[in-house]
This record gives structure tokens, C-alpha cells and sequence, in this order.
């Protein structure tokens, strides 16, 4: 096991739609528990290593679905734990809306070829 | 296996401290992936059904730190996956605040007992 590697895990959110504070939080819960569970079953060596360093999460701003789709498939090219969440659109939202992507658990350093340059929500 | 039985989970935040947007997306995340983890060593047959029925996730409004360790203790006597999540500090708050509580995924039924009456984020 690599030693003093960092691990975290990143959830990009759009920007460019409106969306409640309540509904975000439920989309960034939705992405960070479906990519620690990809993460969980097919690398579980980030997995473990992050559960044990407090679980570090950043949220970022990402721009719109073409952006976050491109972040996405950066990830999945780097092998990562993605995860790319729809909303039903019951409320807010029309259905199948794009609203966040879930990138990790994974080293931070691999990450940050990807949403380093991001700002934080 | 139980028909007919809706799962979810819900993540009560604390309505008495002041926090931005990106911070408490942050908290629900945290509380939202250890308490599904809790489910999945403890109530594989709640988690697996929560899974495959669309991931049930809500927010709700839960007062103060002590009322969300009091909707904590009633969620464990009930045999419900719970999750208190901590803050360490490092920027918005004091360290060690207590900032969320994750229950379930469980019986709705079961939990709304515990949160029906709480006020959606």
C-alpha cells in the first residue's frame, strides 16, 4: 500500500441550473454515496484508505451538463470511482435532469488532474 | 422479504448554527454515506431494497445539538442505521461541532416515527 497518499473524494455540481439548498445537499448525498460504493466494490484499497483518513469531501462548481459529463468521462479514463446523478424531477426539476457527479474516493493527487482547477460551491 | 415497504433515508441538520451551502452539502454527504455504510454491514435486506428502489434521500431541519442526539438515541434503540457526523473544524466552526445526523436507510414507516414531523431543508 502506497504511503503518504492523500485520498478524497469530489462531487461537481451544476451551476447553471436554479436549484434549492435542501435539493442540492440530497444530489451531493446521492453522488458521494453512489461513488464510495463503486469505489467500495471495485477499489477498495482507496476506499479503506479514505474511510480511515476522515472521508474527505470537497464539493465544486462544474458548469453546466456538458461540463460535468466531460469531468466524468476524464474519470472514468483514469479509472476512478464515478458516479453521475439524475434527479426523477418530481419537483424542481425537469425529469432526468444532470445535477451532480460523484468522482472517487481515489488519490487526491489524481483527482486534482481533473477538479483542481474548480472552485468550491 | 417484506412487500409493498418503502425505504429511505433521512439526514437531520441542525437549524441553530450558521453554514454555507458548499460546508452543509458537505455534512449531508458525510452523514448520507456513513449511515448507508452502517446499513450495508448491519441491514444488508433494508440497504439492498433501498438500493434497487431509487435511493430515498431527505433533508429535514432538526433543531439543536442536542435535539439531534436525541433523534440519534431514538433511531438506535429502534434498531435503525445511525450516523452522527462531527465537524473537525478546520474552517467555518468550532471543532467537534456536531452538524448532522444520518438515519437509515430503513422502513419508512419506521423512521418517520422518529422525523415525520420535522420540516423538509
Amino acid at each position: 500500500m502506497l504511503k503518504n497518499m492523500e485520498y478524497k473524494q469530489v462531487i461537481i455540481v451544476r451551476t447553471d441550473i436554479k436549484i434549492s439548498k435542501g435539493k442540492l445537499a440530497v444530489q451531493v448525498a446521492h453522488a458521494a454515496v453512489s461513488a464510495a460504493f463503486e469505489a467500495y466494490k471495485k477499489k477498495r484499497e482507496w476506499f479503506l484508505e479514505w474511510w480511515a483518513t476522515g472521508q474527505k469531501k470537497i464539493v465544486v462548481k462544474g458548469g453546466d451538463e456538458k461540463d460535468l459529463l466531460k469531468y466524468a468521462e476524464i474519470a472514468k479514463k483514469k479509472d476512478l470511482p464515478v458516479a453521475i446523478i439524475k434527479d426523477a424531477g418530481l419537483t424542481e426539476l425537469p425529469p432526468n435532469t444532470l445535477t451532480a457527479v460523484g468522482i472517487g474516493p481515489g488519490p487526491s493527487r489524481k483527482i486534482d488532474e481533473i477538479t483542481g482547477d474548480l472552485k468550491l460551491l
